[in-house]
């Protein structure tokens, strides 16, 4: 270990020297360089301060703000100064006191511009001052646990939360400070702490990944205060030299860096975001992301305006705020894509800067309006107040949430995520259906899966990931184990499994090479939405494709999903689809056998982490299961035979420490399969009202699902009602071109459609 | 079952006979009777009905309800009447139906009156005529379930229920109809149904039980309307003969009547309500009867006012209602004490009926406004109107509740239920400590147990009942069977259970036949609120005595619960102690192993409901259990011995309907004791906000939990904190005596105290 670490430190400075002696051709160098530069000049601008100062007390959004982040930085200012040495992991005492010192900080500074009072830059002033004192001496953190260990935090990333955050308030308490104050905290803090975490840990700094975002930027704005070009650059475009090991992986199991990639900000912009705005990690920590991207995009744009942040990539970042707007369900809540903690939501303090610098400098789209209105609070800034003046002024109009269908990979071709959003009666269903590309060291092995909401409640739900961010009794808050042997494994998702193994083997070099293909995204008539997916890849040798639609029926309350999936395989395999329905069980249509005690369903891949509740097979053609969640209910109505195992599981076997939820699911296994499908159909039909105890609606409408025609070509489905009508839906499996002519011939009928799909109603 | 029928028409037919020929020397015929009666008469007056009108649309509450109300019952005229032969049970179509049509009918008729409107008499009459078409004819129901059998319904409770409201319409369209049309609606139907669910089924008329409360209230109101006082003497006390055998119980394993027991609607009054009003059912059943009894009140205070019916039993009916309106959470939900079903709540319309007569008839209280505002609706006669304006001008007060004790039993002498309420900085803890008598036949075998509550979120839960009411996919609805091996027993409560049996050996008889003593209540110090209560019968020759401390002190960030058990027993025993906490499991500080296959903790009495997940022991003194709920943090803190067992379980063993949650708890078990202690502390001590990733206290703050002394006659209990700040507890066991000296010698120190416990603090 001390050995490594020595190593790793001469590395360091090899590559210091390296880069320190090198002449550099610097693209910023060759812009014009901008005079001498006001402060603060990043967020806040000697002119926006003066439109702020001129509409104090006229706007109420933005002095509900200013009070109150007024009252909790004169909390913290009466606390005192605390500078602890730091020891804990992320939840524990310096880490969090570090935290909350750089959001203070900033508020701080951006109070000292807008009141006027010196009382905030002094407490500015005096942090910085004592943070200067312990820096030149602070030893790596003491917690070993990360690739990039920092020295505030314990890893570079918070290092550079720190800076990003820091480096505002230095800009707004700048000409508070005198010269030598300035020179001091330059030299002792702001200078080393930069280098530390680039130079410092080139494996961190030199990524294509959301942590080398955030070190690119607090990199990049601290250069803009200290109007350090050569700084700057190294921010927009990484260390020149870093001797990264191409095989090298971080402690989430991804990839330091590919060989030949670029890095930098520009590069962090370039390839995680598709050209729609998707950021391939996944919602979760595109919003994490967010922050860092919007608020340097800003800090450049005020800056440095001859970059024209805001159009790079065709304008991809402010593309992404709408993308990562409709990442979510009805409560704001983002979809827990690959890693992603549930709960997080667009009142997130990164979405607060989001819609309001996508408001500004996005055209006033006024539908924005609306998303900060009920986050509640503003920037305390230009943009913030721009957005406080018209709510203020009730510009605002709805956010609506379209279907929506979003490219994954940098070019916008590999894959992507679709979001259906059908209206029912009641609440708002929302399908989403994921054919993405692996997703960084965050992505979970889970192609052609999908989750589905009634509003905001989850109906089939996607597990996330195992983590209580910040929590420190779990493991620091960090990632559990159960991440890794649960929560990224396919059979935690509600997708195909293939003889109880991963897709791609559970290896994320293998996983990082392959997508899904989009075969059918149409959402043009709302009464029957659909997308259509295929993964080739994730089985070698096993073609799988999936289909989803959408379809609104008067015969029915809310609109339904059907769920289609043909797989074709070159040799017989077990097949395993669960759906992971939340809620109580109200009733199977089959027998199954309860066991007597609970075993595991399997040994490992994530199997073993289910308990087989009951195990049964169904003596008809459709098996159905009915749960209660939240006053609804919902059915499951499934096309099967008689062969195939019909599983109740439940999670959390094998967790001795109690870091799994209890939640059940349902699995359908076809065993010595080739070629099958998987056909099934979830209604949410009925609600029950506990104070009135009126149940409406209770059962399922579904009198029968059938398979009535299938080849490689094609397939045709029968849905029929409790009330005898019966619905037809025609699918060309090979031909997804919207003109083609279609044509079946069965022994009663022929069938004739155009393009790769038709429903016939009331057949 | 044929002969078994046959007999009991005879039987029936012979009462009917004896009752009719017997002269009667009737209480009601000795009053004075009232001039002919002017119709409406029972909810709504003549005079109220001029009022209403007078008032109409300057009544905001009440002209939205009518409103409501009006939509309703127009959207069921243009349906069309439907009166469908009885079929299904509840949760079915025809159960379902008749159970709207008799809330559609009372609702029509109070529109007819308010409104002058013939559309909805002639609805009324149109449906009545079609129930009297049918009825003469109609067998009894067709599900062979229940122990008195309806003819509309599988119980005569639910016919009993239709009486009720069909009885409010009839007095409504009364003078709509013509003499001839109520003399064939008397003749067959009212009278008939009357005769059916009275004399036709004595086993369920002339009990005294919620059941017979509806019985009564159905026969007494039709008997108002029809100005039949013969009748009417039946419903207030029961009929005269009924050969009920002493023995007989319902289907819910209840008595059906003592030998000698006063019956009908006046012992329904005065044996289950306390003093206190307390209802001995418990707050569901409480709820349900209300109802009947309240609305008969009023129906009696209108046309027989002479009864002062309100007056009865030192006004035990209005103040029941304040009792019901305590016996819920923050949210308005009632504690699910012995039989009740989760999510029921003042919100409820029998409530709204409560609430609105309460506020009418018991003095105008204006807090009741507050819970009536809430409601957002009220009823369409003269109380409701009285609400209506009363909030209209502004007049309601906040309805606070308070720290309160209830007794049980007729006379208040048979124990009770306590409730402690702290406000801490976020939300109210409340705890609920169950020290009552049995409860009849919904009563569950859980002497001293408790529920805690923090605001509408339960900290530890109680289970409530195994049945999902009116739903019909789960057992029709009905009480599942899983009610009676889990949710009636003694584990499936938070109460103390000696080897593995449940108290009274889980028999009614028993149970019946005991109830707790209290030995301490006290909540005149907001900081330290206390009951304390001994149960000496639940085990033969155990004693057990709890005692719960609710206390506030500056370095808990909210008020902790210090719960102690003393077990004195005269033979070896093991103490199992269930603590059902809810959410996901942090850390504990004690090591276990978890099973690899999961196997049912015990065999029977409930034990075989659970699985036990993990096992272990405690190395230290003090076994820590922290948990995770609705973004706040919990910590129960026990004092145990290395020989405890420390079993995590949940619910859900032995299970094949999934009928069960799969909630988890904590059990301490003690083997071979006679004499022993449990003692507990649970803090609320912290929360997570999964958008900002903030944990704040996310620790205990108990540092050690010890007792320091112990004998016959006292135990004193020290709590020491993180800080170091210690308080000490001192506790006599056998003199509760408000005045009386207490002194203790230990080794190092005297401790003196006046009265039955003293908190010492910074010890």
């Amino acid at each position: 270990m001390f050995l490594k670490n020595k190593i790793q430190l001469v590395l360091v400075i090899l590559i210091f020297t390296v880069i320190s002696s090198k002449a550099q051709t610097s693209p910023i160098s060759n812009v014009k360089k901008s005079n001498k530069q006001e402060h603060p000049s990043l967020i806040l601008t000697k002119v926006g301060v003066e439109k702020i100062k001129a509409q104090l007390g006229t706007v109420p959004l933005f002095d509900e703000t200013l009070a109150k982040v007024k009252a909790e930085v004169d909390t913290e200012i009466s606390n005192g100064i605390e500078v602890p040495i730091p020891k804990d992991f992320s939840g524990g005492y310096t880490h969090e006191r570090h935290k909350k010192n750089f959001l203070i900080l900033q508020k701080a500074g951006v109070l000292y511009q807008i009141l006027d009072d010196e009382t905030y830059a002094k407490y500015v002033k005096d942090m910085l001052l004592e943070y200067a004192r312990i820096y030149p001496t602070l030893p790596v953190h003491p917690q070993t646990r990360s690739y990039a260990r920092g020295k505030l935090f314990w890893q570079c990333l918070n290092d550079s939360n720190w800076l990003v955050y820091v480096s505002q308030a230095y800009d707004c308490v700048y000409n508070y400070l005198s010269k030598k104050e300035r020179e001091h905290l330059e030299k002792d803090l702001f200078k080393p702490f930069a280098n530390f975490i680039s130079v410092g840990n080139p494996q961190f700094f030199n990524r294509v990944h959301n942590h080398s975002t955030w070190g690119n930027v607090a990199v990049g704005m601290i250069a803009l205060v200290m109007e350090d070009d050569k700084l700057l650059e190294t921010a927009l475009y990484g260390l020149k030299t870093d001797n990264i090991d191409p095989n090298a992986k971080d402690n989430d199991g991804g990839f330091i860096k590919k060989k030949g990639q670029k890095v930098g900000f520009l590069a962090n912009l370039e390839e995680p975001f598709s050209p729609d705005g998707y950021y391939t990690e996944g919602p979760y920590y595109q919003r994490y992301a967010m922050y860092p991207f919007l608020v340097f995009a800003e800090a450049l744009q005020n800056v440095k305006p001859e970059l024209k942040i805001f159009e790079y990539k065709k304008g991809v970042l402010l593309k992404s705020i709408n993308t990562l707007l409709n990442l979510t369900d009805a409560d704001g809540h983002f979809f827990p894509l690959n890693d992603g903690q549930k709960g997080m939501s667009y009142y997130s303090r990164e979405l607060v800067s989001a819609v309001d610098i996508g408001y500004y400098f996005g055209g006033n789209k006024t539908d924005l309006l609306s998303i900060a209105k009920d986050q509640g609070e503003v920037l305390l800034d230009d943009t913030g107040l721009s957005v406080a003046l018209g709510i203020r002024d009730g510009l605002e109009t709805p956010f609506i949430k379209k279907s929506i269908d979003l490219s994954d990979g940098k070019n916008g071709d590999e894959g992507g995520v679709a979001i259906l959003r059908a209206n029912s009666t009641k609440r708002e269903l929302s399908l989403v259906m994921k054919y993405s590309a692996q997703g960084l060291s965050h992505g979970h092995y889970d192609k052609l899966s999908f989750s589905l909401y009634e509003g905001g409640n989850e109906v089939i739900q996607d597990y996330g990931m195992t983590r209580f961010v910040n929590i420190q009794q779990k493991g620091g808050g960090n990632y559990l184990k159960e991440n890794t042997t649960w929560a990224k494994q396919t059979i935690a998702h509600n997708t195909i499994n293939q003889d109880e193994t991963s897709h791609f083997g559970g290896e994320f070099e293998t996983g990082s090479l392959h997508h899904s293909e989009k075969y059918v995204f149409d959402v043009s008539n709302p009464n029957l939405q659909i997308i259509s997916a295929k993964e080739e890849n994730a089985y070698p040798g096993t073609k799988m494709h999936r289909t989803m639609v959408l379809i609104k029926e008067a015969s029915f309350e809310n609109p339904y999903l059907l769920d289609i999936i043909k797989i074709n395989a070159e040799h017989e395999h077990q097949y395993d689809l669960p759906y992971y329905y939340l809620g109580q069980l109200m009733t199977t249509n089959f027998d199954y056998i309860i066991p007597e005690t609970l075993k595991p369903l399997g040994t490992k891949n994530g199997y073993q982490h289910l308990w087989n509740e009951a195990e049964g097979k169904s003596e008809t053609s459709n098996a159905k299961v009915s749960w209660f969640n939240k006053q609804r209910f919902y059915t499951l109505t499934s096309l099967v035979s008689n062969e195939d195992d019909l599983i109740l599981v439940r999670t959390g076997a094998n967790d001795p420490d109690f870091n799994l939820r209890r939640d059940p699911g349902f699995i359908i296994r076809k065993k010595n399969n080739k070629d099958t499908y998987f056909i099934s159909l979830i209604e949410s039909h009925g609600h029950y009202d506990p104070v009135s105890e009126i149940a409406t609606n209770a059962f399922s409408n579904i009198l029968n699902l059938n398979m009535i025609f299938s080849n490689d070509e094609y397939l045709v489905i029968s849905i029929e009602t409790k009330n005898e009508q019966k619905s037809l839906f025609l699918f060309s499996i090979k031909d997804n071109l919207k003109t083609s002519k279609h044509q079946i011939k069965t022994q009663d009928k022929t069938y004739e459609w155009v393009g790769a799909y038709q429903l016939i109603k009331n057949y």
